[in-house]
């Protein structure tokens, strides 16, 4: 089953928005803007920025409008997979088939291209292109990314998955773990894609749970075809040697469990769309193309 | 000579808004959390976020409203303590006479318990008592914090830093290096506090111009104590086996020498105050008192 063609019209459109919001070459140090740029380019599908822009779209925003912060939120997640990578974490030598950045630039230059793109992320996020209750929106949609990045977020599910590793896990810890790494982040896509679009609270909110699911299926998928050995790269997959003793669904339920909970996420994911009605047909479709990938 | 009173105060203003806007216990894993704690407290002079409420008040502005962003700059100073220490970078085992985060907590907590703080920052800083403007300020103060704290800035000292390490280094090197790691977060809490407090643009250069001229000073004295060997934590110090591969004003120049250039940055700093008059005493103050903790 392909990619569907409209996420990658959007993606090339993401390449470009990352490229444009870099910093300049010779406005800053050129190793770590050449760390940054290693781990930004080539990416995987973009999975989060597309969904941000499908989001505005949804909720019929103009697409110039969510940009920045969707930028912003694949650079917070490329800083997320460098630090992941790193000894003292993962320990992972490889990312997307190459280098992980540590092995490439040194653990020092790692850690702060990490911290630099974070960094950078909040900043491109406050760009906008002026007008009428825009920058009440994008506090808010800083403020959302934030907390989904953070320590009640994406934090919170590495250092859950940090504190589980090696240990026997249940399914609510296998949940909250996945939820804050991977779940929490897709979300706030979503959320800041449908608040950056101009959509009313309900609005926001259902893409939420959208993404909530979406993210979840996404995330046991990706699980599932690390195990049996196919991935393809769609987002993070852990070293070899680490995969035994990580937490994740397939380990615990076993794949033909896991592909049931899976597509069960998505269809939860679709439901969340019916306020939406046809508009929402590629969100959908996606969720249905997340899910196919297991098979 | 003592902390003057009035930093004192402010000090402890600072304290209470850290802990209000720390996440709060139950609701984030308890380990990331006790790391960030045990980093944030008990922190040092707080200069950071003292100078952005002053130059709140400077301008004639509500305290309240810059209290957010200054506790959100003290937790980026942290974060940027935490990896500083890290074994990759500076392998420090001491921070303000205690076991660093990484000593404490392991490497893999301090690298996100670090990330933590930083993401936390910008979650604190888009909180704002509602007014008319204030969004838009809002937004200039995370973007210029943003900038500070970023590959523009603190990021490119520590790469530079890094890169310079048991190399020769020339004044104009050196000057880059602290302007960077020290000196941008500490200009920006000035414009920051100015921003917020409603400043025009001119006064918000001015008092960034005077702490950018009090950042270095104070930097030069900090090595400075740092080799006489009285270093008393109002900032960062380098461990022992470090320091002398490190590129320091007392390395390049001697100590004398370096306690002019210190002077020399304070009076600068002094001058860009003169738009104030009498309501720049404290900061004035604040300029004199850095440069006698050399003596």
């Amino acid at each position: 089953m392909p990619v569907p063609a409209w996420m990658e019209s959007d993606r090339r459109l993401v390449e470009r928005t990352l490229r444009r919001h870099l910093p300049r070459r010779g406005t800053v140090p050129a190793t770590v803007r050449r760390a940054m740029t290693y781990s930004l380019f080539p990416g995987g599908k973009r999975l989060r920025p597309v969904l941000a822009i499908e989001a505005c779209r949804v909720v019929g925003g103009r697409v110039a409008d969510v940009l920045p912060a969707a930028a912003g939120i694949e650079m917070i997640h490329t800083y997320s997979l460098i630090h992941d990578d790193l000894p003292a974490l993962d320990n992972d030598d490889l990312r997307r088939g190459r280098a992980a950045s540590h092995r490439m630039f040194g653990e020092a230059m790692a850690i702060l291209a990490g911290d630099a793109l974070l960094t950078h992320a909040f900043e491109v996020m406050t760009f906008h292109p002026p007008g009428p209750g825009t920058d009440r929106r994008r506090l808010a949609s800083i403020a959302a990314v934030a907390r989904a990045a953070g320590v009640r977020g994406m934090i919170a599910g590495q250092v859950l998955d940090l504190e589980a590793e090696g240990r026997p896990f249940s399914y609510r810890q296998l949940v909250r773990i996945h939820g804050g790494k991977t779940g929490a982040l897709i979300r706030a896509a979503l959320e800041v894609g449908a608040l950056l679009g101009g959509g009313r609270p309900a609005e926001v909110r259902a893409l939420g749970d959208y993404g909530e699911g979406v993210g979840l299926a996404f995330q046991i998928v990706d699980d599932i075809l690390d195990r049996v050995g196919s991935a393809e790269g769609l987002g993070k997959s852990v070293g070899k040697d680490r995969r035994d003793r990580k937490a994740t669904f397939p380990a615990l339920l076993g794949v033909p469990a896991s592909r049931r909970r899976a597509a069960r996420a998505a269809d939860g994911a679709i439901r969340a769309l019916a306020p939406f009605g046809r508009r929402a047909a590629r969100l959908a479709d996606l969720a249905r193309f997340i899910v196919e990938r297991a098979h």
